[in-house]
């Protein structure tokens, strides 16, 4: 077997050379990576392989850790020397087809090294044996040595691609994959490993860089908040893993059950469902709506989230945009249709990309007027607004929702009682995964039975269902983290406002520092990554429209005043670095997004929580954290959200069993809110002055 | 306030009488149910009550727990004393609008009690006490009792139902819901609650009332498998719940990544993307293609699963049916396309609902012949099919994929590589939950950056995916599952054979047990669960045709034969009381669903499993599970399991720690089978020759 058919053959099996004659190989290195600036385009696709990437020794923040890069380079070695397939020395090239692609790969991972600036390669070896070993450590893409130094073994046949003699589809998906390419809407995914007892630090692909997260949606750190995981670790023992059928067939039981009596509780509505997600949720049932009512019209919030545009897109029922919280244009829009016509308006709470906030009392103004159902999303707000983190429906009658307390009851006339139809989600606020509707008993029943997204699939586990209505329940009797939250978001914006750096303004929890530039928006959250151990995903077109790139920081009651400082001087920084616009750059150019619009001064927007209900008046609002401290468990919350479990998984009571190896460190306080306290003494349940936490050990696997 | 008035308020809350006329609530008492024959209509829809179906105390496995009713009847007592909520002795009907509904609760529960002819009121307290302690125990459709005890709190409103103006939506809801209920569509759903301390037994609304489950699709009891548990009380550990994102922002870790490189090494593909459901990935995937590819044409079996019509439903791309597994019609309806129009065939390898498997290799050669794709759905085959779990294409070519090990390549030629896509899921045989596609590296690439439903949802959860991958390396290295539940299998259709109890013929793990009737399956569902403790739910249209109506059972390796004498012992008689047909009462009337179509005897259908693949001709079948012997964990293969999670786990060794009470009791043991062993033995593991069990406690909760 000749060299070139070697090298062809090789080159059929890897995604990035096999497309690419060798000619135009230096061409691509020769060219700038648009995300890595300091990378050749050739590097950047290189990284897509996950043995090459790591071979190449390119230091990992500035790789960014793509897509499929699971193992660090630093663990090539010891991957090779646990399997035992270091090619023996005597292999010639015609041993088999494998020793002798293997080399080819050598070579061209020679001239890829040659070719690129500033690849550095492993020290201690040449890159033709850091390429030998790639191929050989089981990357499907290249030929395994393995096979040459085993020869009982059959011998793999290295794979050509398929190419069908009709459509090429092949040549389609690389074709679609460009357009991505090259509007610069392809998506590397970070690979970040959230921390439970470090929270917000996570680790990279290599669990020893640490990052700290400033844009994950588990906006308060329930994901690992004590109460939830001693909960799930006691489900998983009791109940198993999966549910192990649909809500029909065997996968139906209390845990379902008692979620969602909770979650149609905390909505004060009669009824929830859970679906698998919150996308599921909002496409199964605008759907089946839109599929079900007759001559049924939709009207759209223009910023609506993508999963309630595909579920309005899955019915035949027509479609009207409304702009972005606009009443007019959406009265106007309404009254063009006689009252009977069936009428759905679908709009969201908090906005997630933007932060702001629909106008939900007004909205059921015109749909009552108008004959229309109303739709809430309330995905970004549920466990973040309201005395019991019911969301923004719930916080717009905040005191008369608090006296209620725990009654099932809708309190008539309360915005949340005129909103028809929410849907949240238990994957953020409340960190676990999982969506659902909340509304009549009718129409909760209706899709029920008729949403396929529903009703074809496997219901979610038990211990997931569990850790999801812990942490409901947790937040229902504890405000602290709500407040702190918002006084964090405060406290973040005002320093962000000292600095002149843009926020797009806007009344809720979260952060959009404008970048206004897609380039530009991916090299800041780059830097903050590869030069700051920071984690803030860049916000690009179609997410938002193009112009309007951002970084989407949100910040949770967990970060701490240190971690804050950190951040404030990273963004400042590299907004020197890399010349980004400022508030004042905006305004001299008009605004954009929000920002700037208003001459001389920004526009004051009233945040949601007013002082009041942050406990600043009484002195009852949490205390900032600072470095070091530790997280705060509130003692009543966890006895109410332990309670809820005994008929099923007994009593619980003692420290708290969190973990195994017990260490994550917590403080267990009572805390005196007096708004939730109102609402919890409703029922005389003892409060548990004080759990003691066992003392942190090290966990075996840090 | 005058008693009407309190008795139009009450009726205003409560879904069940609400509804109805006072007049016509007589009628439907003297109804009969159709579902439950010896309770009435009315008694029936009071069962919908999650307070008052209890409450009525009908026994529990007579009305078997319809939808909602959470708590037993025999903690109601309970519930009312740890919330201290019992109305004063005093109380006058015009204290307040709770307390006088209340007592208008109660008059409507003695009329029922007295309508209803053998729903059996708790002994020890009149009808009218339990349910004046049925409002009281929280439900939301009735009033609360506790208001009226507590003056001080705020009397929260009884709703009544909106009714907007225009179109009258819950007008809408009900009518849509009576449909269900005139076709006998409508789904109660079972309170099934798997242990898995006692796999495959469940304990139903009250937790000391125990079944034996025959439907669920945890196939192989790996929803508590130890290694699988243990991994996830770790992964909680160390990364908490939720994974706090969508997989593009702070939601793609290692496990995620790792989890996708283990399912393409499965299926010797070279990429795999994972979904939060195979629902969503079939929805997803499908619906992508026929958006993107140029006037796209799907060929879908009639048989398909509803995630697979819907994703084809939800794209632009024409749909043409073909009959199920006919191959010329297929043949035909492709030729009528030009080669070069884009053409997927969509299809799958098991049918659930009638255990038929596709043609696999015949569909991919017209596949080729015609230039379509093929799409196969692999959710009901993997973990069950193939020596390494990858599904029925990996067992068309057995004995080569066994030899070919752990290679990530595919046997050129094999079924498995013709293929183009593959869909699977985790929320069967292997216990979790969760879906995924296999393919070429562009193609999942493609969908990665297009498809709406993957992008725009918040990731699995950690623990989930590293159970989920725990689960799946087992089962790579372990064959004796699959052959126990095969053989276990032969033996339930052999006995049932026996007794002439008609089963759809078919290769597949599948048991479909026909009925031929909607009611009669039902009552055969509800007679097996109330009289013998067996969990069967009955499948009716529209998942079966009408008139094929079944019981669909499914047998696992851990199922005993003492269980399986039961099951048949209790299916035997339960045909006897209810008349249903025996196979010679189908072959009498020309048969239906395959059974009985061919005369005087059944046709015979080889099972996918020969002998030899069942390790029946060399003796290395696992031995059937006899009453309280333990379940069989195959060392080796938990040792592998383990291994991979090594570098972010740290190493694990010593006892499974699969439980923190350590309550399930397995007998750990090396196998022999040698088609699996020649697979793992390509790597050097040491085998782990024993693993000590710690000896069993009683759980707290038990």
């Amino acid at each position: 077997m000749d060299k070139l058919s070697s090298l062809t053959r090789f080159k059929a099996n890897c995604p990035f050379l096999g497309k690419t004659k060798t000619s135009t190989l230096r061409n691509l290195s020769t060219s700038t990576s648009q995300r890595f600036p300091s990378l050749s385009v050739l590097t950047e696709r290189a990284t897509k392989c996950p043995v090459m990437g790591p071979a190449l020794n390119v230091r990992s923040k500035e790789i960014v850790a793509g897509y499929a890069s699971v193992a660090g380079s630093n663990e090539v070695e010891r991957i090779h020397k646990d399997k035992g397939i270091i090619p023996p020395p005597g292999a010639t090239i015609d041993m088999c087809p494998h020793a002798s692609a293997a080399r080819a790969a050598a070579q061209m991972a020679d001239d890829l090294a040659h070719a690129t600036t500033k690849a550095t390669v492993a020290a201690n070896k040449t890159s033709k044996s850091v390429a030998a070993e790639a191929a050989a450590a089981g990357c499907p893409f290249h030929v395994k040595a393995a096979a040459a130094a085993s020869e009982e073994a059959t011998p793999a046949q290295p794979k050509a691609k398929k190419v069908h003699s009709g459509f090429n589809y092949e040549h389609f998906y690389v074709n679609e994959l460009d357009k991505k390419h090259k509007d610069s809407s392809y998506r590397y995914f970070n690979n970040i490993n959230r921390l439970a007892a470090k929270f917000p630090v996570a680790h990279t692909h290599t669990v020893k860089e640490e990052v700290e997260v400033w844009c994950s949606n588990d906006y308060l750190g329930m994901g690992n908040n004590p109460v939830v995981l001693e909960t799930m670790h006691r489900t998983l023992d009791k109940y198993g893993h999966g549910a192990g059928g649909t809500r029909n067939i065997a996968g139906n039981g209390a845990m379902h059950l008692s979620l969602e009596q909770e979650l149609a509780n905390l909505h004060r509505k009669e009824a929830a469902l859970v679906f698998s997600s919150c996308y599921v949720a909002n496409d199964a049932t605008l759907s089946t709506l839109g599929s079900k009512l007759p001559g049924c019209v939709f009207f759209s919030d223009t910023m609506n989230h993508a999963s309630m545009i595909q579920g309005m897109r899955h019915s035949p029922a027509k479609r009207v945009l409304f702009n972005h919280n606009d009443l007019e244009d959406l009265e106007n829009k309404l009254k063009q249709y006689p009252k009977e016509t069936p009428k759905i308006i679908a709009f969201e709470s908090v906005y997630s990309m933007c932060g702001s906030i629909g106008p939900i009392k007004e909205i059921c103004d015109l749909a009552e007027q108008y004959g229309a159902l109303t739709f809430l999303d309330e995905v970004h707000a549920v466990g973040l607004y309201g005395p019991r983190g019911a969301g923004v429906a719930e916080h717009l009658d905040y005191d008369a929702q608090a006296a209620a307390g725990d009654s099932p009851f809708p309190i008539k006339g309360s915005v949340m009682d005129r909103v028809d139809i929410i849907t949240g989600t238990l994957g953020k606020a409340y960190g676990a995964v999982g969506g659902y509707i909340a509304g009549s008993v009718d129409f909760v029943d209706m899709i029920r039975s008729y949403a396929p997204g529903f009703i074809f699939t496997t219901s979610l586990p038990p211990a997931t269902i569990a850790g999801a209505r812990a942490s409901v329940v947790y937040q229902k009797n504890y405000v602290g983290d709500r407040q702190l939250k918002q006084v964090n978001v405060r406290e973040v914006k005002r320093r962000f406002a000292e600095l002149d750096i843009p926020v797009v303004p806007g009344p809720s929890h979260i952060v959009p520092v404008l970048v206004g530039d897609a380039a530009l928006a991916k090299a800041a959250s780059d830097k903050l990554l590869a030069e700051h151990d920071i984690y803030v995903q860049s916000i690009n077109y179609p997410t938002v429209a193009r112009g309007e790139e951002r970084l989407r920081i949100t910040v949770t009651p967990r970060h701490t005043l240190e971690q804050m400082d950190k951040l404030i001087g990273a963004v400042d920084r590299i907004f020197n670095e890399l010349g980004i616009n400022r508030l004042k750059d905006w305004q001299a150019q008009g605004g954009r997004a929000g920002v700037g619009m208003t001459e001389g001064t920004e526009a004051v927007v009233e945040p949601m929580w007013n002082d009041a209900q942050l406990g600043l008046h009484d002195g009852t609002t949490p205390a900032m954290l600072h470095s070091g401290e530790k997280a705060k468990v509130d003692a009543y919350a966890v006895e109410k959200a332990r309670e809820v479990f005994n008929p099923l998984l007994g009593a619980a009571s003692g420290p708290l069993q969190a973990t195994r190896t017990t260490h994550l460190e917590y403080e267990i306080a009572v805390s005196t809110r007096p708004a939730t306290r109102a609402a919890a003494s409703m029922k005389t349940v003892p409060r548990l002055e004080e759990i003691p936490v066992p003392p942190p050990t090290v966990s075996a696997s840090a």
